[in-house]
């Protein structure tokens, strides 16, 4: 059982957008135990569009497209779908009652023609009803391989492959179950890693595969197995696990597939109730955004100070002056000060504050770019630690969030 | 002259990353004339690749290949780059003398035989050096079709774009000129402006193409057009877009392409030497860290206040507990005293302020999720604006932030 994607519009062959669409697709199928083949993207153009769709049906036995469907001239995906099925587009009923229903409910803007022609589709289509949207989804299938059209939008898009597309595909295909089970270490480089457990990879069961996958000092280490029989496999990979901790035990830090580093730490924070508050420098609220985009972040989330300029840590953080002068507004001790004087500030449990700088220009001090103190307060005390984190702006900031969550995360857990 | 992406890698066929490289290097080929045909994205399985670049070798003059250059066992594209042009892989001097460099330099872990195994590229391979990373680009010819590979890590890959592979590309192919022209409009939908401006786009020269390119309350409208003469083409994007204005000129705020609405407030901030401030609420800082992810926001932006919880509006922005008690903490009065309060506390021009629900559950007040305020603070006076984003919380936020950008935008212009 095996699917493809194809993404259909000039916006992502020019760059204008990244296809997310792909990857949230391809993670809904995998869990199901389908697997994706191939993703392939092309032009607003209908010859392209079906070479495309000829070589999927091809190879594959089901064909997810996204995009091409919306009401303007540029969107073609309907029409192709129609010359390649032999087909031709009807005016669909229900799919009408609905663009007008939302027009009524949730639109200023009177419904027109051109709204009206998205309840067409193809004479032989099944209609997968767009919760969000006036473009329905679509279900056809050609010998054997199915076809399903859906907007775009990855809100709509997303919609639909969970109320529509997922039921439906776990009921047509006979599928095996696909296992992942990702490790996440931090602090050693992928070769090190390689050189730390190559007789444990060596002896890997060929059903089991291996991936490393670095990003911003971190490595995860995915292991993935397929097969009919749930609990074999999950045996299978449980044990390889358990060997791995030897090993590597001292960097492993999570192991839940998709846990961020954000989330673990908000789990923590929410079970043990603890309340955090943030002031950040160069980070500029991203440790404090990051947080409270997750559901539930006002449990424990108090909030932040974004002393950005010098005067501002002086002023609304109570960091002394003459602090700053002695030591430089980039140091262990303004780091400190900043973290003990927001935790006190906002009456919270534990503190990140973040200062640093993170180029292009140097700001209020000669550190150089890259240098970044980051100060953890917890009710026991606080302490800085010093970190040099390259010199390209945004990731050094990505970085400097992700170690502060680190750090933060293996207080509370020895607390 | 037309180019393909391959991107390897099971990771991003399982979903568990999205490909971001595609649409960084096809941006980056775009703006030289180069027009990317398809992008497709491949498992890490020697058949595929193979079956890929023998399609991609059929169809085009360029072929850019990223991932799967590591040093672990999961990388493959070398060996499989080797087998397509039945070459074999040598150990090249310059690259193992850069690996050895790297790690004297930045690494603390010792360099090991793994590490001196990125040295090793296909015999007949032009070496593209890789200044940030030890895997490096290689770049080989096969009947008149370039293949270009790349690490996986974007970092390394934008570097080796930059510097290596567009410089070579430019100097070795003919290119056309690729023009797009990007009209940023607000406040109208797909339809509706369609409807609006129907007659220009039937009468449009075939030779232009139009797309809409809707997301979260915008809609861009994007001309494409592709030549030899720069001069004409961009006279005849030009006359076009005069055209448009009388038909939908209220609605466009903007038309440089990839401009952000957060960096024309930064621009307009820093020309006009003005000063800014938020306090965020539900936004918890993202308006503040979109700010200063951009280079110089020192210049224009003193800091945040996020106050999450309620208690921290009371405490630490001064808004008067009788305010919140009475008009509830999602109000247009308790949004304006952030707003003039975080101005007053900070010394700065103008503020933004946020305070809304944005779910998934209920907080400290009746209001339904959704309901959002966004208050601008001026040197004039303050005013807020109450706006219904929707249900789902991410999207509540990202829109509001963009929303709080356009207003100030909007009051920055007309000061």
């Amino acid at each position: 059982m095996q699917a493809e994607i194809i993404t259909i519009g000039d916006e992502i062959l020019i760059g204008q957008i990244v296809d997310t669409n792909s990857a949230f697709i391809s993670k809904a199928l995998n869990k199901i135990g389908v697997s994706v083949y191939q993703i392939t993207s092309v032009q607003d153009d209908k010859a392209h569009i079906l070479e495309a769709l000829k070589n999927a049906n091809s190879r594959s036995q089901l064909v997810l497209l996204t995009g091409g469907l919306g009401p303007t001239k540029d969107d073609i995906t309907k029409h192709t779908l129609c010359e390649y099925f032999g087909d031709s587009l009807i005016e669909n009923k229900g799919v009408l009652e609905h663009i007008e229903f939302l027009f009524k409910k949730y639109l200023t803007t009177p419904i027109s023609d051109m709204n009206r022609l998205q309840a067409l589709v193809p004479s032989r289509a099944e209609v997968l009803h767009n919760a969000y949207g006036t473009a329905p989804g679509i279900w056809m299938e050609n010998e054997g391989t199915v076809f399903v059209s859906m907007p775009g939008v990855p809100f709509e898009m997303k919609g639909l492959m969970e109320n529509e597309v997922i039921p439906k595909v776990r009921g047509q295909f006979k599928r095996p179950h696909i296992l992942h089970k990702t490790l996440m270490t931090y602090g050693m480089g992928e070769s090190a890693i390689a050189e730390k457990i190559a007789d444990w990879e060596n002896e890997l069961p060929k059903t089991i595969k291996l991936a490393y996958l670095p990003s911003l000092g971190r490595v995860r280490l995915r292991l993935s197995t397929t097969g009919t029989d749930k609990e074999a496999l999950t045996a299978a990979i449980d044990a390889e696990v358990k060997k791995l901790y030897p090993l590597i035990g001292d960097i492993i830090y999570g192991e839940e597939e998709d846990q961020s580093i954000e989330a673990s730490v908000a789990k923590l924070l929410t079970d043990k109730k603890y309340t955090l508050s943030t002031a950040e420098s160069f980070t500029g609220g991203k440790i404090s955004s990051s947080l409270t985009a997750l559901p539930g972040a006002s449990k424990y989330f108090k909030g932040t100070l974004v002393s950005y300029a010098t005067a501002t840590k002086i002023e609304t953080l109570g960091v002394p002056e003459a602090l700053v002068s002695q030591c430089s507004v980039v140091s262990a001790e303004v780091a400190c000060a900043m973290a003990t004087n927001v935790k006190e500030l906002l009456h919270t449990d534990f503190a990140i504050a973040t200062t640093g700088n993170a180029g292009p220009e140097k700001g209020d001090s000669q550190a150089p770019i890259g240098t970044v103190f980051i100060a953890i307060a917890t009710p026991k005390g606080t302490f800085a630690q010093q970190f040099t984190m390259g010199n390209h702006r945004e990731r050094i900031v990505q970085k400097s969030v992700n170690k502060a969550f680190e750090l933060l995360q293996k207080e509370i857990i020895n607390f």
